[in-house]
């Protein structure tokens, strides 16, 4: 029997039938919780959860807030569980620690000196990076990764509506998986284990349970993914994103079809 | 034949097949766009959203923050098309223009003194009201609201991938709804809707074509919703958060079958 996880909680309910029959069910959810992520003593941002992999999330959020940089300018990552949630107190080389000071002198004079909505837009989509790497996946690939992607699932077959982020091998292997309740969360989990483990992409591509919104392409453009396939639709926004990116993007994903979006 | 809607795209695709066919297809896909919020000067917030109904959805966005109590408090909401996104350019009367203002304070103050990851984390969820209203809706009603929203959803059938909010009388009729690429827009959306037409819950309930994270609580609770319904999952916190506010709770609402959770 495996330990109960920290991940997921139980919900006594009444289940009602269509049929008119009630009755008690104890149904598995997922936990979501605020997690604070404090980078050289300043609160920086404050983000709903679910608090596994924690580590792997700080590395993640850091590369997709263009904090860091590189992995060793993490000094260090001192997770704590407090009442209110979890508190991830991170420590940054001094470069990157002035890219933080930077971007929180920015945000407090964008509010004390009355920056307007139209600055605001202006500043609301930065230019991505171009991806230079390629992927060689198939069309094969991305099948054979999307009928195995539910095994990897842990999470998500015990509670539900978990979004799952895999890296993906060139022929569709599945060699890395990470789940939360929120997909950009989920994204920056896997992108920062990547990150910590030393894996690069190697011409794989990176699958995710989700719609993919603009900020998907953003992480995958700012992670150098060579090639981002979602099971659900994108928005105009993302494919229009990841063409300038030069990200090639599959939508709709299933298993008995799926679309391919030139990246030019 | 209707006008085109600024609310989708096209996209040109190749549809690749499972049995290695493959086909040139335009796709309809929802658009998505930076919304950029500016209150009686100040640039608020940029929230990513389907850009209709963006009265409705400054409505209840300014609700939602707590910006608001009435709706008289709101002058005027002047909507423009900027190359870069939709302004929503709103004049508030000069108590809520305060609470604008000490809000924007506040965020100076929590940036340039320091305020830590703990101070952050203990900001992070609100106290909410107690819910008061009740719902007379009884489990054949929400049944009911569920079979037809689907004909409620022009954007979603024409894009998939988008998420719908829907009053519904206490008999299961649906009311009003709207759509959005994010469930929490499309919520706001509905809540000032229901703020601009002058209509109430009266013993309704709200449905909401999403899972359900604590935020959804949090607006609903804040909009005096008299109960939630959801089709897919909540978490933990969300669930918590509903009994502390006496929000009554209906999650993985199916066809065949739903989860109540009793709000006490």
């Amino acid at each position: 029997m495996a330990a109960p996880s920290p991940n997921v909680a139980t919900a006594a309910c009444i289940r009602m039938g269509a049929d008119g029959v009630s009755s008690s069910v104890d149904r598995r959810v997922a936990v979501e919780r605020p997690i604070a992520i404090e980078i050289n003593g300043i609160g920086y941002a404050v983000m709903m959860a679910t608090p596994c992999d924690l580590d792997d999330f700080a590395h993640g959020f850091l590369q997709s807030e263009r904090l860091i940089e590189r992995r060793d300018e993490v000094i260090e990552i001192e997770p704590l569980l407090l009442d209110a949630g979890h508190l991830l107190r991170i420590t940054l080389q001094a470069a990157a620690a002035e890219r933080v000071q930077a971007r929180v002198r920015h945000r407090i004079s964008d509010a004390s000196c009355g920056l307007c909505g139209i600055e605001n837009l202006e500043q609301a989509l930065r230019p991505l990076p171009r991806v230079t790497a390629d992927s060689i996946a198939q069309p094969e690939a991305l099948f054979t990764a999307l009928a195995a992607l539910r095994d990897h699932q842990p999470l998500n077959r015990e509670t539900g509506a978990v979004h799952a982020a895999a890296l993906c091998a060139s022929d569709g292997a599945i060699r890395l998986v990470r789940e939360d309740v929120g997909r950009h969360n989920a994204f920056d989990k896997l992108i920062g284990a990547m990150t910590r483990q030393g894996i690069g992409w190697e011409q794989g591509f990176a699958l995710l349970s989700s719609r993919c919104s603009y900020e998907l392409v953003e992480k995958a453009a700012l992670a150098g993914c060579p090639m981002l396939v979602t099971i659900s639709a994108a928005s105009d926004l993302a494919i229009a994103r990841a063409a300038e990116a030069g990200l090639p993007l599959v939508m709709l994903a299933r298993a008995d079809a799926m679309l391919w979006l030139d990246a030019q």
